[in-house]
């Protein structure tokens, strides 16, 4: 007898990048689902989707389209999610946005289930999903703190063009294939699709990444500083980012700088830690070449950690190198992770 | 009456990557040559080059080369200067060796001309140029050290394949290619030539360039440590770096991370400084997207700075984007300005 308890899940944003790895994962990770209700924009409605062998047909996301939805993922941009995870939770669904639209309410739990599960006790019905390079940072961030204190992080991030959608990956491919046939690269999404401005992402860097606040951060690296505080429940944390894209399909790399508290932790003893990590994998070891690249971590679940290293003139200063794929750990594994433990801490109703 | 002082020249690894600029930047800058004399190992002998509509065949490079030339510039190698360069300083000519052989030589002035022309002096016959990553960098930090004081630098780089020469480059476009094509990727090259592994550098970022050391840190993160201390005259300012191999031609691109001695500088104040600072041009306006990046920055002789703005948590930490032709002021043009500021000081003998 199967005694296991299944759930209406709602994905909203089904046929998107992140949409289309939160299947995946559900699939993957076997999760009980009992009825699954794939929603969109208007635009994409229609169109059929497989999970599991079986095909789904994508309806327009109404506030109907939550009708006995248990858990809806939403995955469809900020103004999607502040239009409509209300309209879900009021119809009694648990929501897991993965947008930036509530991640700095201070009503609602911004989660990394190896982080900070706690905060999930006292959600009011809509869980945050924290931006992707934010997650990847502060997995392997969480158990350095505990260990040895933490008063400073400085990163720079090396991010991959999929965390802007199936369209920027298709137009750094064209633009590759055009430059090297000799033809002008024609940019027309990068850095931010309804920026002023587009610039080459083939063969280029651009830092940029979403559109620049008032303080000239752009609002990626606003949110690493701010969620970086709020997911490790340190408002006096020292935080500061330049978020970078870079022509890599998917795969999120970060140059993490930090300081402890401790003046006297040894890189080994950083790297001992690190191995035992939930949901962290250490490749380390300059005597084989072995470090995490976005290319190696593509498809993988895990958070990896490389070149850890002692700043060889402050005493507590530490170099970490951390790479995860960002449409998984940086965002669909992650929802999927906080409804499981969710599940587990008993927290949804059944 | 033209009475303009000529010279002999000679370019030690004509055929290269940085070679090939060499030449380039001579003749844009109309450098006083008499006599050109090129050359290579014995395996590029025998190729011919133009220069100046010129046809000159590349001859290898023997101590007997250096006979009657005046200045060479050496770009072919650590181990062709380190036995070649005394040579020709033997038969009396200057070498200005773009190699890392004698860069932390003492006897060895190791110059950025904008940033330490009186150290080229003391020089000895030998003067080396920088690494083409610290080079950069240290043109925009030598401003800032001036006027607000510096003690503190972190940086994490996104460096160009063409640094690794003209092979590298070909590599990443073959490799882009292959993917593109849905064939598999073949690393021959990449990090590092010698070294025991090969990555694929399409599509991808390698946190590795040039060969581990016992400390952990790359041979290119030590580089541009110890120079930056050697060119600013500065033991105790403290440096650290990341080094990453990006798909990108030519360009290097730096996250540079500073504290100045100074407490109360605003980005602004570093701003309108850097905007007269020598061999720096300033791009950097958020409102309408114009920052540094390596694909606007190739062919181009200056140091490009962006995205300059304070930690928001550290007083007198700031954020810089660093952006250079990593073949010309990183190497080639830098040469030559060293080469132009000697004869400006009258360092060399008529």
């Amino acid at each position: 007898m199967n005694t296991q308890q299944t759930y209406h899940v709602a994905v909203v944003g089904a046929t998107g990048a992140v949409g289309e790895k939160m299947l995946e994962t559900l699939s993957k990770r076997s999760f009980p689902i009992g009825k699954l209700t794939l929603l969109s924009s208007k635009r994409s409605a229609g169109k059929t989707l497989v999970y599991n062998n079986e095909t789904y047909e994508v309806q327009e996301a109404t506030p109907e389209s939550f009708a006995g939805v248990d858990i809806a993922l939403f995955s469809a941009g900020g103004s999607v999610s502040k239009k409509l995870a209300p309209e879900a939770v009021k119809h009694g669904a648990i929501v897991i946005d993965n947008t930036s639209a509530f991640r700095m309410d201070t009503e609602v739990p911004l989660v990394v289930p190896e982080v900070n599960p706690e905060d999930l006790t006292a959600h009011k019905g809509i869980i945050a999903n924290p931006n992707c390079s934010t997650i990847q940072m502060v997995a392997a961030l969480k158990p350095i703190k505990e260990r040895y204190g933490l008063s400073r992080v400085i990163v720079s991030t090396y991010q991959a063009v999929s965390g802007a959608g199936t369209e920027a990956i298709e137009e750094m491919k064209q633009q590759s294939r055009d430059l090297l046939d000799g033809k002008a690269a024609e940019p027309k999404i990068l850095p931010v699709g309804g920026d002023k401005k587009h610039y080459q992402i083939a063969f280029n860097a651009i830092p940029q990444i979403d559109v620049f606040q008032d303080n000239g951060y752009t609002f990626e690296e606003m949110k690493m500083i701010n969620e970086t505080k709020k997911i490790l429940h340190d408002e006096d944390l020292s935080v500061s980012a330049t978020c970078v894209r870079l022509p890599v399909a998917s795969g999120h790399a970060e140059s993490v700088y930090i300081e402890t508290e401790a003046t006297d932790v040894t890189a080994e003893e950083i790297k001992a830690l690190l191995q035992t990590a939930e949901g962290v994998t250490l490749q380390d070891d300059p005597s084989t070449q072995t470090y995490p690249m976005p290319a190696l971590a593509e498809g993988k679940d895990d958070v990896f950690v490389g070149r850890v290293r002692k700043d060889p003139d402050v005493a507590n200063g530490i170099h970490l190198w951390v790479v995860s794929d960002n449409l998984l750990k940086g965002a669909a594994l992650n929802s999927v992770q906080i409804a499981e433990r969710m599940i587990e801490m008993k927290l949804l109703n059944s």
